[in-house]
C-alpha cells in the first residue's frame, strides 16, 4: 500500500535520533548560472553519505522487537546495503547483505565496516534473489527492499519534509529517479503539505527507463544502461511507479556531459562532494530543459559516495 | 586596539544578512578515528568559500557612508581579496585589489568575477605595498588588511560565536593559524563566552613561525615557507600576536602527510571539500599530538578553495 503523509511524519519521528537533519545550502553562483533560487537539501551529508539511510533506518525501527531479533536482509551492492547495515547495527540486530562477488572492494569494505554480514553470490539477479531467499528461510530475517517497500519510501520522504520545514515557500522540488523510492517518498511528502508544488524527476538520458515508463503508462525495465550516474541504473517498482504517475509533473533527462558539468560546478562553488546520481538533479537546472526561471526550487542531493582517486572531469 | 567579545557580537549583527550562518557537522567515522567528539564549523561553505568573508564584510559595513564612498583596498592574492571584493560589491562601493602579476589565473578571475578592480604589480612585498599606497592616495580608499585589523579580527570571531551558540558545551576549539586573524578572533569570542575553554592553534610543521614566535615571545617572520597549506604562509601581525599569546594554550604543528591524510578523510567521510589550510586543524586530531581524547572539540574548517584538476593524493 502506498504510504501517506502521516506515515512519513511518523517515520520522521522514528528516525530523528538516528539520522542527521541535513543542512539546506544556497549558492549565489549556482542561482545566477541557472536563473532560479536553488535550495540544496544535502543528503550527501547524511549518514553513510546518502538519503538511503533514512529509508533503511525507518524500516529497521518499524520492526517489532520479536521481528527485529531475526535481523534484516537485502541484496544490494550500493548505498542501501551500507545504510541497512548501519541502521541494523544501531538497533543491535544482524543485517544479512547479499552482494555479487564482483562488487568493488571499497563497497565490500564499507558494508563490512558497518557490521553487515555479507554473503557473496554470482553477479546475476537470479543468484542474488535465490541467495537472499535462502538466508531469509535460514534466519527468519525481514527483507528490506531498496525501494519497493512502503517503510523505505516513507523514510526517504522525510528529507522533503525537512526541506519544506526549512523553506516552506518552494515552488518545485527536483529529485533523481532510479528505482523511485526517493522520488515517490518526496512526492507524497511535498504534495501532502503543498498540493500545488511541482515535483520534477531527474534521470540520465542514458538510463531513461522512468521517462519511457511514464510516457507509455507501464513499467519499462532498464536494459543494461550505461551512465556515470551509477545509483540510477534500476527500474521503477510496482509500488513506486503508480505514486510517481500520480504525483510527478515531468521526468527530465540529463546528458552525461550535463551531469559531469553540474557535478563539477557544485564541487567548485558549493564546496560539497556530490555523486553523479545527485548531480543529475542539478543537471535539470543546468541544462535548462524546462523553464523554472525565477522560481524557488528545492533539489535533493541524493548522495556523495564517489571514489576520489579519479574524478570524472580528469582525463 | 584589541577587539572585545562585544565587538564580535556587534560584528555578528552587522554581517548577519550578508554572510551564511554555516552548518556545524558531525561525523562518526572521524570521531572514532581521532577518539574525540568533533564538531566541524564549515567555513568552507561560507561565501567565497572561506571565513575571510566574515572579516571583510564586517570591515566594509563598519565604514561610515562618507568613508565608504571612496571604497576599500588591499593587497592579497588569496581568499581575502575575493572576500573584500564581494563585500564591497554588496555595499555598492569599489574594491581596489593589488595582486602580483604572477598570481594564478583562477585567482585573478575570481577577484574580477566579484567585481574587484585589480591592479597588477611585481611579485614583491615592496611593490605590493607601494602600489597599494599609491591607490590609497589616489582614491581615498580605506585599507583593509587581511588580518592585522581589528574590524577583520572581530568579523572572523563570529564563526566561533555561532559554533558555541550551536554547541555550548565544547571543551576546546582548534583553529588554523597563518596571520592570526581567525585564531585571535576565535580566541576572543570563545574565551569571552567560556573562560575555561581550551584554544588550540594548528600550524603546518613546514611553516611553523607562529609556533616559534610563541616559544620565543616575539614575532618570528616566516621565511619563504613551503607547505601545501598555502593559506598559512604569512607571519603573525602586531595586533594578532599579543591576543594569541594571551588566549591560546598551545600551537600544534602538523606534518604535510598528516595534512593530506586528514584532508582526504574529511572529503571521503564528511563529503565536504576542505582546502589544505583547513585540513591542518583536523590534522591536530589526526596526528594525536595532544591528548583531547573523549572531549568535545570544535574545529574551524577555514575554507574550501582548492583546484579540482589535480588533488594532493593523486600522484
Amino acid at each position: 500500500m502506498s504510504p501517506t503523509l502521516q506515515d512519513i511524519q511518523h517515520a520522521a519521528q522514528r528516525i530523528q535520533s538516528y539520522a542527521h537533519r541535513t543542512p539546506v545550502l544556497t549558492n549565489q553562483s549556482l542561482d545566477q548560472r541557472v536563473d532560479a533560487r536553488v535550495y540544496l537539501k544535502c543528503e550527501n551529508l547524511q549518514k553513510v553519505g546518502a538519503f538511503k539511510f533514512r529509508g533503511a533506518c525507518n524500516a529497521v525501527y518499524s520492526l517489532s522487537d520479536e521481528e527485529s531479533k531475526h535481523g534484516v536482509c537485502t541484496h544490494s551492492s550500493g548505498n542501501h546495503a551500507q545504510a541497512l547495515a548501519l541502521a541494523a547495527r544501531m538497533r543491535g540486530i544482524p543485517a544479512y547483505i547479499v552482494m555479487p562477488d564482483n562488487a568493488p572492494q571499497v563497497k565490500k569494505d564499507a558494508v563490512a565496516g558497518y557490521g553487515g554480514r555479507i554473503t557473496f553470490c554470482e553477479p546475476t539477479l537470479e543468484a542474488r534473489e535465490s541467495t537472499m531467499e535462502r538466508i531469509r528461510l535460514d534466519t527468519g530475517a525481514t527483507v528490506v527492499h531498496p525501494y519497493d517497500d512502503e517503510r523505505v519510501i516513507a523514510g526517504q520522504g522525510t528529507a522533503a519534509l525537512e526541506l519544506l520545514d526549512s523553506i516552506p515557500d518552494l515552488d518545485a522540488i527536483i529529485a533523481p529517479v532510479g528505482g523511485g523510492g526517493l522520488l515517490s517518498g518526496t512526492s507524497i511528502a511535498a504534495k501532502g503539505l503543498k498540493p500545488n508544488i511541482r515535483i520534477i524527476a531527474a534521470e540520465p538520458e542514458m538510463a531513461d527507463d522512468a521517462y519511457r515508463s511514464m510516457k507509455e503508462g507501464r513499467i519499462i525495465p532498464s536494459v543494461n544502461p550505461k551512465t556515470i550516474a551509477d545509483g540510477l541504473l534500476t527500474s521503477l517498482g510496482t509500488l513506486t511507479f503508480p505514486i510517481i504517475q500520480q504525483n510527478v509533473e515531468q521526468i527530465v533527462t540529463v546528458s552525461e556531459r550535463g551531469i559531469i558539468e553540474a557535478m563539477k560546478f557544485v564541487w567548485e562553488r558549493a564546496k560539497i562532494i556530490i555523486e553523479p546520481s545527485a548531480a543529475v538533479a542539478v543537471g535539470v537546472l543546468w541544462e535548462r530543459k524546462i523553464d523554472l526561471s525565477g522560481l524557488k526550487v528545492g533539489v535533493i542531493l541524493s548522495g556523495g559516495n564517489v571514489a576520489l582517486n579519479k574524478l570524472p572531469w580528469q582525463s
